[in-house]
């Protein structure tokens, strides 16, 4: 087994042990780097100078007995609209030709201390407008989408060309990459991880998390991401930073709530039987299970748009005017749409928004967790851009991507997507967690013991070899 | 001296004692009400027969010696947007024909189990959207403006037609009537007064409060109307509802904020010397003066209108479609003109109010209280739309009235107008004192020092008689 198939918390131990160096970790990473890169195109900069220096700095420090911490010496990626300071923020996007940061973002600079070594920024869809990274291939499939918008991250992370990631998720674009990369994708509580540095989509839908291997990874991301910056207006002065490390598989005593609408309407049939598949086996661990009934979900797709257009067109108002013609057009025309939306539709969504976490909230009243689809089918070929549902209706890949992610963004609820089998062609399919605000240490308990209580599967993905050793697929008939 | 004259303090006082009873003052009222409606106009709707039957009820319980408190058999007027079961709530517009209220709003509800006697519901710039009070005259000069939007409530208090009323404002409209008919005005900090059944005109910017005629009557209004209530979303849960009673007149070790900028700008000379005046006389009472810098002046108007504008038009979105023609062309006008803000205009509002409260909290760590001109000029003649300032400058009546008292909306900081004098013509002069949230216990206590070491002035306007005799006018020159 090579350094980089290892899970971060399995790496931590082994450096601990000094059964591995920094140096052998970072170098192996850099490696498979250069072997997948060709193939995925995870990456929009590779520090690989810088990542050796620091990679020696940590080695030199674990052989001095000064350990940081379980990130001390892990190789990682961070999405290319993290500032780190002295690299370029391209945010995938010629608006941010000759960019370079001054400083580090609030996140870069707390892994930087926790020693956490990084090897590059990965690709994004343009100012993470969008659900796609057009740049990058599945790590499963390389004619199929990576998902987006944190699509480098979560190849990268899958493809064992990085320990762990950072991603963003404003309507679902660390989940949905994750689900469809076979990670495991964190967004955490709204304002529990400051944003200070980071490249705005939408300010009161943006939240920062980890894309790791395994959900105790997660874990040991969280608490070095997580706590108070006032320079986040929206960062939180509380939170759940210690004490997340999940242990054991009982969950007798928690309740784990299975939407009855919404979640599961209009999901592939592999979909929907892995994720039933795997809530049965929650309910084996001893948790018990609570039908529930999502509410105003017919408010959900325009209150998501309501808020986050007119936020993202403010945030590029200046170059809009100034530099149209660098944006795709995509994007573009977005941000220019977003121009015509009246006050009245934005006031509508932010009073709709207030009424839904009113609801939510009373919801968690009644169960621990909510476990549903992370996104309602596996990754789609690369230039579809519809799907069509036994119905008949006709979805936009992005729609379809969005629909169940989307609430968690609305509400600020944290949640967290994992793996749980896949599809009859040995696509990823995700599993999405969601708790109550600063209910993480659930999300982590709940998706810990459902990782245990499975066979272990391979952490990473072949690329452009034979399909990996994974679970048996999902065979029931629709 | 007729009980009509008394302030509300000077009455509880003798229904206390039993000096007084509640029928007779509230027949006393209800006689002046019919001697000076004629000239004043200050009420939509009076309710002698009801008012009768609950001071009767009134001084059963006072005979019997119970006595609910201060406001026990006080008969008050409520502007025409409060709604009070089985009557009208016109807001003085044909789209409420026909109207009749199910319940009694929060503060109605509160009142009446206080003791408080509805004499009328007072007029208002229709739905509140407008600075005057077109049906209402001023108390001390027929041919002047009332003020508004709570001029029905600023008069009948000033004219003795009310021992206190309640008041709306959501850009001065409590603290502009009040300083233009010499009476005293209370914006609570927001969130303090709950609004549940006030008709909303801007319900980031609305608030309810008193209009009474001195400092120490406002301290025995506001207890009663505080207290969360979650009818409200925007209601506080916690706030200075004990122990406001002011108390003598040393104010030693306060710190009261003289701003050097915005509210002495384009102010005539009356007004401005007579605040600078009240000013000193707080200094002589013990208060330090310290000079300060109000932030982000030219972004008010903007961000005023930024809020207000696009959340009046979604109140009324339903009737403007349905009865457009029941409004009148002004409020119609700047309600269709709601329609078309965009989005980016009302988030750049909301914004640009996020910094400013920031901003305003640092003023406060310098300072205890700012003291101001409430308004830049005395009431304006009736049909005036437009002021002329010395430099040139050409201002709407509105405009002038709202520039100075905007602020405390924007902030959410709680302000107090009261009167400090009149001008050479003898028409009322405000000076207004702003404090920091929930910082109303420090109003009320300069307030009243400030009531306490001037003369005594005449508390009730004479309506259709002579001038009455009031303080000496400010005469030094421009």
């Amino acid at each position: 087994m090579q350094p980089y198939e290892l899970s971060l918390a399995a790496a931590a131990d082994a450096i601990r042990a000094r059964r591995l160096s920094p140096v052998e970790l970072v170098d192996s990473v850099l490696d498979r780097i250069a072997q997948v890169e060709p193939h995925l195109g995870a990456y929009a900069a590779v520090t690989a100078e810088r990542a050796r220096e620091a990679a020696r700095a940590a080695e030199r420090e674990a052989a001095a007995g000064r350990l940081r911490g379980p990130l001390h010496g892990i190789p990682m990626g961070l999405k290319d609209l993290i500032d780190v300071a002295g690299t370029a923020t391209t945010a995938s996007s010629r608006v941010r030709d000759g960019h370079r940061a001054d400083a580090d973002s609030t996140v870069a600079g707390r892994l930087a201390a926790a020693g956490a070594v990084l090897v590059g920024k990965t690709h994004t869809h343009e100012f993470a407008y969008g659900l796609i990274t057009p740049q990058t291939r599945n790590a499963w499939d390389e004619g199929r989408i990576a998902g987006g918008s944190s699509g480098g991250s979560a190849v990268a992370v899958a493809a064992g060309a990085a320990g762990f990631a950072l991603g963003t998720d404003t309507g679902g674009s660390i989940r949905v990459p994750a689900a469809l990369n076979g990670v495991v994708g964190l967004k955490p509580t709204y304002g529990l991880v400051p944003r200070h540095g980071v490249t705005s989509l939408s300010w009161s839908l943006d939240h920062v998390g980890p894309l790791v291997r395994t959900v105790e990874d997660a874990a040991l991301v969280l608490p070095v991401l997580a706590g108070h910056d006032p320079r986040d207006p929206a960062s939180l002065t509380t939170g759940p930073t210690n004490h997340l490390a999940p242990r054991g598989t009982d969950l007798t005593g928690l309740r784990i709530g299975v939407p009855r609408n919404h979640y599961f309407d209009r999901v592939t049939t592999d979909v929907l039987v892995a994720v039933r598949r795997a809530v049965e086996r929650l309910e084996a661990l001893g948790a018990r299970l609570v039908e529930v009934e999502i509410p105003m979900t017919r408010y959900l797709q325009a209150t998501h748009w309501g808020l986050m257009v007119p936020e993202a067109t403010a945030y590029h108002e200046q170059t809009l005017r100034t530099m149209p013609d660098r944006y795709t057009d995509d994007v573009r025309i977005l941000l220019e749409a977003g121009e015509l939306l009246g006050a009245g539709d934005y006031l509508r969504a932010q009073r709709a928004r207030t009424l839904m976490r009113q609801a939510w909230a009373r919801l968690f009243d009644e169960v621990d967790v909510i476990a549903a689809p992370t996104v309602p089918t596996v990754a789609a070929p690369t230039g579809d851009s519809t799907l069509t549902w036994p119905d008949g209706t006709v979805e936009s890949v992005s729609d379809a991507y969005v629909r169940l992610s989307a609430p968690a963004n609305i509400t600020g609820a944290p949640a967290l997507s994992l793996p749980v089998g896949q599809d009859r062609a040995g696509l990823p399919i995700g599993m999405q967690l969601i708790g109550r605000p600063l209910g993480e240490p659930d999300l982590l308990r709940v998706g810990h013991a459902y990782e245990q209580s499975v066979p272990a599967r391979t952490l990473v993905a072949p690329v452009d070899g034979g399909r990996a050793d994974l679970e048996p697929a999902a065979t029931a008939p629709r």
